[in-house]
């Protein structure tokens, strides 16, 4: 008989974010007049740049004329915005990354989990906690995880905490690992990595034959000079690492869907003979083969975020959501509440109050000031006992959050 | 170190598409003079209808304003696109399937890959042949291939061949099979199933606790009454199959990027423990790890196929390439050479004049009439002495590459 994959079975039921969804549905249901404030989910709030929503508007027309309509494109995406990736985020910067290791897609959530069927089962996992659930289920499904324990952690991955204690700087992992997610500017936390952090981890990953999974989704939010935004600014890191970004939250596109992978043609893992193969050749015949490419109009509208227009726009967005983490963060902090991140983030990460536990302060916020955030043990272990408030919001509603956190914590 | 999926080094080079775009560019540049007529890869050719253009232009502009702005949408896609297909697809059409059994996605062919997540590895899979050459390799790449040997067939895959022997309607497996994969209308023979060639295979499943998975890619291709243009119409499919389908081939979306996948709810397989476990409750839970919803203006598109301005729109594009299709088949036909589909499919299926191999053929259409098409071989060994001719182009390139042929093959 058929049978299914039995890893699943080893996840826990729910993923985070709809069991916040639930609890605020339940609580919206019983106080119908409660105008509750969702910093939650990491979601932006302000529409498509103007540049954007220009080129969309003239993809869209092409599609409808015969002979500018275009069917399946290149399955890596279009030269066009290749190119624009790699002169604008990279090559600009001096960093030496070249359009034919750019993979576009349809978002960062499915390319770090899709990443995953390019490599062996038997390779050790490495995550910080707390971490993007996603790094941790996708593993699980398969079959990297082994069992959860009572703690909440995965008996086969290797868990690197960070918290206050370490500064929200992973330590090396004592045993031996094969691939490491490293997230900065980082989710959940909020907290940055230096130059030299990053180069302990391009020199273990030398040592150790391992391969850093590096995820720099926020990179457009740094504002402090001299953090990297690109792994790939650590001199020897294009052996050892690829790097996902996305146009979601640096251009507005968490529902218009572009994001996309590096992979360089530099870095190599083991086969079971082993020899060396290049994952740049593995990705590519998985992405071919697996996908068929993103949406053409969607594409566009990615390429219109590097015109000059496009860049200013895209800058006063970013500056936006800054000064509400920036206020959120002092706000905050002027209560008493221990605060980090929200400076090169979007995300603010504070300890609970008391110490509290993170669902109970999710459920206190939730029913004294109706707000809502993201509990910090829902990110990990490590995470317990503190609390995300996410930047992704109107100022309005940002000053209102402060002024009901205010009230309800003072 | 970390170790590379070693099960794709077990793939052949070359997918079959990249390596036709070899030999076409290579005659283009020897030749510059030439008019290739390309009826090779099945894209389609006409552009959106105007009702879809409007609806994504619609949907742009909400993307713009900060009142109308969508981020994040539902993972399996929005009530609004799940219930017009619901509804559309099969409730009008006398077909049990709820909106919550629809999964909204990006692509078929991402479908057809990522479906075999929620599978364990030691399932017997079972392929026509020919046959769309992503469900050969992506079991290949999730292990369950085996050695490719020198006759082009995996040693751990079952072969249904389908020639003009058997009336392309393969035999039931002598061997058990856990999956199956069953496209009608046919990819690339552009035959169909009888209701009754599907009860058998429904009536197979059921006794032998094997799962179909269904690809009905071209269903709005079907004119003949009484094929059926769902799995999901035959009696007691809904324990034992899903389905995929596309706007690519039904609405011109190979550019745009939509597609769907139906799971029913009742459809089970085996856990380890002997258990019964949902497919949907499984492939639900892949859908909101790794994916994170079809964009939102691409959704709105596809939302406006089922419109009644939409439907009749669609129905001319369809009814367009239907009579291209019906003048390659009787045009070849009168030059007296064996055609089959090309009726209920866009694609025209004929064995090769004098029993040339594919790819000779393939080369002296090239060569000689400057027509690409695609090498029966390249979907199979079972393939090999037919040749693919697509009908999705202008009705002009259509008489003119008949003209040729005309003129090289009489």
């Amino acid at each position: 008989m058929a049978r299914i994959n039995d890893h699943y079975l080893k996840l826990p039921a729910g993923y985070l974010f709809p069991e916040i969804g639930r609890r605020v549905s339940r609580f919206a249901t019983e106080h119908p007049g409660a105008k509750i404030i969702r910093m939650g989910i990491g979601d932006v709030t302000e529409p498509l740049p103007p540049a954007v929503i220009e080129a969309m508007h003239k993809a869209v027309d092409e599609m409808g004329r015969r002979e500018a309509f275009r069917g399946y494109g290149p399955e890596q995406g279009y030269d066009f915005l290749r190119t624009a990736i790699a002169e604008n985020d990279y090559r600009s910067h001096g960093v030496n990354v070249s359009p034919d290791e750019i993979f576009v897609s349809d978002g960062s959530k499915c390319d770090t989990g899709n990443i995953l069927d390019v490599f062996g089962p038997d390779n050790v996992v490495a995550i910080t906690d707390p971490v993007y659930p996603v790094y941790v289920d996708t593993n699980v499904m398969a079959g990297r995880g082994g069992r959860l324990d009572d703690s909440g952690r995965f008996s086969e991955l290797v868990y690197l905490p960070v918290t206050a204690e370490n500064n929200f700087t992973p330590a090396l992992p004592t045993r031996h690992v094969d691939l490491i997610y490293l997230c900065y500017p980082n989710n959940p936390t909020g907290t940055v990595a230096t130059p030299e952090t990053l180069a302990r981890w391009v020199d273990y990953a030398k040592q150790n034959g391992s391969i850093i999974l590096f995820d720099a989704a926020y990179e457009a939010y740094i504002s402090t000079p001299g953090i990297p935004h690109s792994i790939f600014e650590i001199p020897g890191a294009r052996e050892v690492a690829l790097e996902f970004r996305s146009f979601s939250k640096t251009a507005g596109f968490t529902g218009a869907r572009c994001a996309f992978t590096v992979v360089p043609t530099s870095l190599k893992a083991n086969a079971a003979d082993g020899s060396q193969v290049e994952l740049h050749r593995l990705w590519s015949r998985r992405h071919s083969t697996k996908f068929n490419g993103a949406s053409y109009v969607v594409q566009r509208g990615a390429e219109a975020c590097y015109s000059p227009q496009g860049k200013e726009q895209l800058r006063k967005v970013i500056d936006f959501y800054r000064e509400n983490a920036s206020r959120l963060r002092e706000g905050l902090a002027a209560l008493g509440l221990n605060v980090f991140g929200g400076v090169d983030a979007p995300y603010v990460w504070l300890k609970t109050p008391g110490g509290a536990k993170s669902w109970d302060f999710f459920d206190r916020l939730l029913a004294t000031a109706h707000v809502v955030g993201t509990p910090g043990s829902g990110f990990g272990p490590s995470g317990e006992g503190y609390f995300r408030l996410s930047a992704f919001n109107s100022r309005e509603n940002v000053e209102e959050a402060l002024s009901r956190l205010r009230r309800v914590l003072a």
